[in-house]
């Protein structure tokens, strides 16, 4: 039985991560197994180190935890076609069911029955993984592995940015971490007129602008809705993409939205929002929840803006190798990152 | 110079309204003059005769109110050619200029530019009425005059219906007013699977099931959330129509809608809700606010839905000479009616 | 090992079928054992009786026909959750990869690796069937199992019909064959304003108004351009649902819909068809090909459809012991029949 | 009564254009009056030189030709309120009844009232032209005046782009015509992943490439099915946009499609093309005809792209003064040029 190196949540409460080893997974027949070239640290992993309720719920350690990633095939079961050994893959994070009420109205992001990679069941942070073969997305190996390895968050960027039409449209992106960095450069890919980012930290707000914002607004040191509405004419925006989960910073967007707006929202406050119902019926407004990727068409659609041109590499501000991935989660919390990506081998 | 009756509202403050006489209105090249035969008591109404913070910013008295109606074209403007004398209309109340950054975008009733019948401008609580004719639509005459005199506020239901599919789907109707009552016809004409109605008062309740509710839920003698659940397998409601604007009908409503699910809100709440925002995202939840009416796709949808069979007679309860005014509002304001006819003639 | 009774295209070229005897099918891990109750005949049957191009290219006898079914789950595999034994199920026909191009941008039901029920693999003239647990459809129980096995045929209805609005619109729909006449039910479900039926046939023509059609226009008896105009005020049909594979009929169409209107097609023409592509840019015509059922949307749609009180079980005009196949057949290729149902119980 | 030089056309048939003088017009309370600063050839006005038969049925003689233009607002009816003197403008060329059935649909680029500028009504090949202010497109003077008369056909070229979803998408652009090659640019701009051109024609096949195709097929000396399908992996295109109008380019165009493809076509055929329309049936295909330009969500959606960087700049190839409007037209029928334009000052 070979061993390889992991990262394990080794029991309930806080702390509790360990590097150590295990065996090398066994694969089913429809599974393959992922030699791990590069992973990405999430703010998922932080929640699960600091053993928050969300993590408390979901997690049974011990498991190796992780969920964005890429790497090489090694190994595939007999029942596998769509994928090869020596493919480079990357993996949506959600195991579904296909047959809950839920994917059989296409919502298989939702699925009633999902099993979440690195959360419900073994992850990434480790030299291997084995996944189900359905989980594999099959990428263009031109493309750095470390930008492969984030296309689950970038998947949630592309899936906030394509929920409503921003070709031609005024676009606010409020909260320049990583994955609404990533929206920034989506929205212009995909045509916005004009992208406003919405970041009080400097250098998130630089980064955005590497990434094509148009203009950055620090919602701390003016009032957004009236710095908005003078950067659109006094109309305000088409669009706002929301991934802050500041609750300020969503009661202003529903003001600098334009009547017929629409929000789209993946930032999760840590407590309810005193929303004025009224302002969304006088004004026709729709808020949209941006759950996880849609299953697939979001990754069709990475495919399809990557061999466009779309460029997010620059999100990665750092890369540690997997024993450090303690300073990788130090970095996270303290905001002094973008992307850190670690790498076991 | 003929003169006419009508109920004007005479100046600021509660009350104030009085039965008066004024001259029948002149009309310009592109208006025409509408002899009202019905004219339909709105929520509006009684908050003018209330004079809230809504009313006192938008009317100017003393003015001719009242914006719901039908009537016969008894006179059209030189530049006249989409009705003629003889026709039965009704109206929509948005005036708007077509050339707004929203009008431009499709999005013509949420005008910047917006006048509306009844409030900006005199309205239908007359004998006569001088209207664009552009706002003009031509009924069917066979229908009758009072449904008709129902077109604006059945098109706030048919708008809200009409915004996300319905066909199939699991609909609730949160509350039973005239509109409320009215959804609950036309989404049982488009093909709802099951419509529950979410209603309080007794006798809405009755009248929702004459209209088509599959299922009544009183929501103060059972708990919504668990009660709907219960009559969906578990699942929850794929559509939610609100119309009560009551908080807790609204927070209730995103519990016991699905992952996916879909919010048209109608109803005005009077204070700010607590959304639990995390609800939307983890959920993929969509909330939509409901303005006025699609000018004029909305009311393109009524004129096939009433061709197709669409009955919304019984929502009228009461039909009094427009003199009886005052018993009219009184009646809103008592909800002891649905909707209430006003017959000038 | 068990033997049941069973229908097979015995070898290559015209006739050939034959009643004999087959073990009963095993099982792999997650299929499911059906019992079949009722197996409908389709025109692909007869395709496949005649031998013609197309059923040459896809079948490879000796095999079991006939796709469209419903029974009850007998066994199922050690992975299977879905469904459960004695549950009344029907099936969808195609079954898919879930991971090639076409399937992971949704659309399932044209994926590049499809195997066919009762083409590419044995089929449900038979006494039992072993399908995928995942194609598997739970029906209601108290739905008659004649309209079950006929979910396949209806899903392809349901599919046309949704494809565009057609609630308040008038429709009409083209070739009242079995999927024809359901269709016409389904668009008045869904609240059209008005079908009109288009049938030569005096008993189809009799049993589309029975499901629902407004009115019938006979093709051959008077000019349907002229007639569906004088019918619609001049205007033409907002939404043509063909299915004739006519060639005059689909020309008619084009003529008689409304600039911007909308041409769902399943009908197949025998040759191909010259069409003026300039009316189809002057008018923004759309034309869309219908192909299957989406996964598993429509499927969803019929539950809810039928829940909300669809009933298209006039449709069924025949009942015959699964050995009188070739008599269903007869009834098919003759048109004096709408749809017949086989059981081999 | 001051007078301007203009290009009429004098009487039917071929030939009879004519540099004179007429009246500078007199405007409505509802127009306004626009210096004309540039205007563009199009196809359509070798069409009503030629006298064919489209221009015979639309024209009558005399009457002043052109209709794509900007120019600056020189004067204002008394209604006016979207534009205003000194404004610089460009113009849809369908002014619109808004009352009819296809308007209150949505469907305003189609109205059956239409009345077209430059065919049914003085045109721009003028040194001015009143127009109805509603029409009017108030520009970014920073742009070009050469590129803004070509909004209109842009705006041809939007709707088409727009139609279906391109982002991500592998698109063929069939035709490099103005329109053609305006698409190109469009294409990458809202984020398609590949646009592959189809021109035989060398000079317009090289302008596609400097607008942003990522690769030009021949369709002359290469078979473009074969090749098309070579560079996409054997997948074919998602998405066609047809502006050539040939035969062959579409049916090709058919069978280069992917299942479920889109073809938005827009490019005029000579005479009836034979479909298989068995290949839009079993592949799911979608055909959908462009008329015009949406109003105004088109011109919104250029406004907005060219705020974003659009560059079409390039298909301008000749700049010429208003009286070689011959040279002009000649160069048109010659292929010769992608875009000319006339001034007139």
């Amino acid at each position: 039985m070979e061993m390889m190196k992991c990262v394990i949540k080794e029991k309930a409460g806080a702390g509790n991560l360990k590097l150590t080893t295990r065996p090398i997974p066994e694969i089913g027949d429809c599974d393959i197994l992922v030699k791990v070239l590069a992973a990405a640290v999430c703010g998922t992993d932080v929640h699960i180190q600091d053993w928050n309720e969300w993590a408390a719920k979901r997690l049974t350690p011990p498991s190796i935890i992780g969920h964005e990633f890429a790497g090489e095939v090694v190994k595939t079961g007999k029942n596998v076609k769509n994928v090869k050994i020596g493919d480079i893959v990357s993996a949506e994070t959600h195991i579904v069911c296909h047959t809950c009420d839920l994917c059989r109205n296409g919502y298989e992001h939702v699925c009633y029955n999902t099993s979440t990679i690195g959360v419900a069941r073994d992850g990434c942070f480790a030299e291997y993984i084995s996944i189900p073969a359905e989980n594999a997305f099959v990428c263009d190996p031109k493309i750095p592995i470390e930008v492969l390895s984030m296309m689950e968050p970038l998947g949630a960027a592309v899936h906030a940015v394509m929920e409503f039409p921003v070709a031609a449209k005024t676009v606010a992106v409020v909260g320049c971490g990583p994955i609404g960095t990533m929206a920034v450069a989506v929205a212009k890919q995909v045509g916005a007129a004009k992208v406003i980012a919405v970041e009080p930290n400097e250098k998130r707000a630089a980064l955005a602008v590497e990434l094509g914002a148009d203009v950055v607004v620090n919602p701390i040191a003016v009032d957004p809705v009236e710095k908005i509405k003078e950067l659109t004419g006094g109309l305000g925006v088409d669009v706002v993409l929301e991934f802050s989960g500041n609750i300020y910073g969503i009661k202003a967007a529903i003001q600098y939205l334009k009547p017929e707006g629409k929000l789209a929202a993946l930032g999760l406050p840590s407590k309810p929002i005193d929303f004025d119902l009224a302002e969304f019926v006088y004004r026709g407004l729709t808020l949209k929840g941006i759950a996880g990727r849609l299953m697939y068409q979001t990754w069709e659609q990475m495919k399809g803006l990557l061999a466009g041109g779309l460029d997010v590499s620059k999100v990665v501000t750092h890369i540690l190798p997997l024993e450090e991935y303690e300073e990788g989660l130090r970095l996270m919390k303290a905001g002094e990152c973008s992307k850190v990506i670690l790498k076991p081998f």
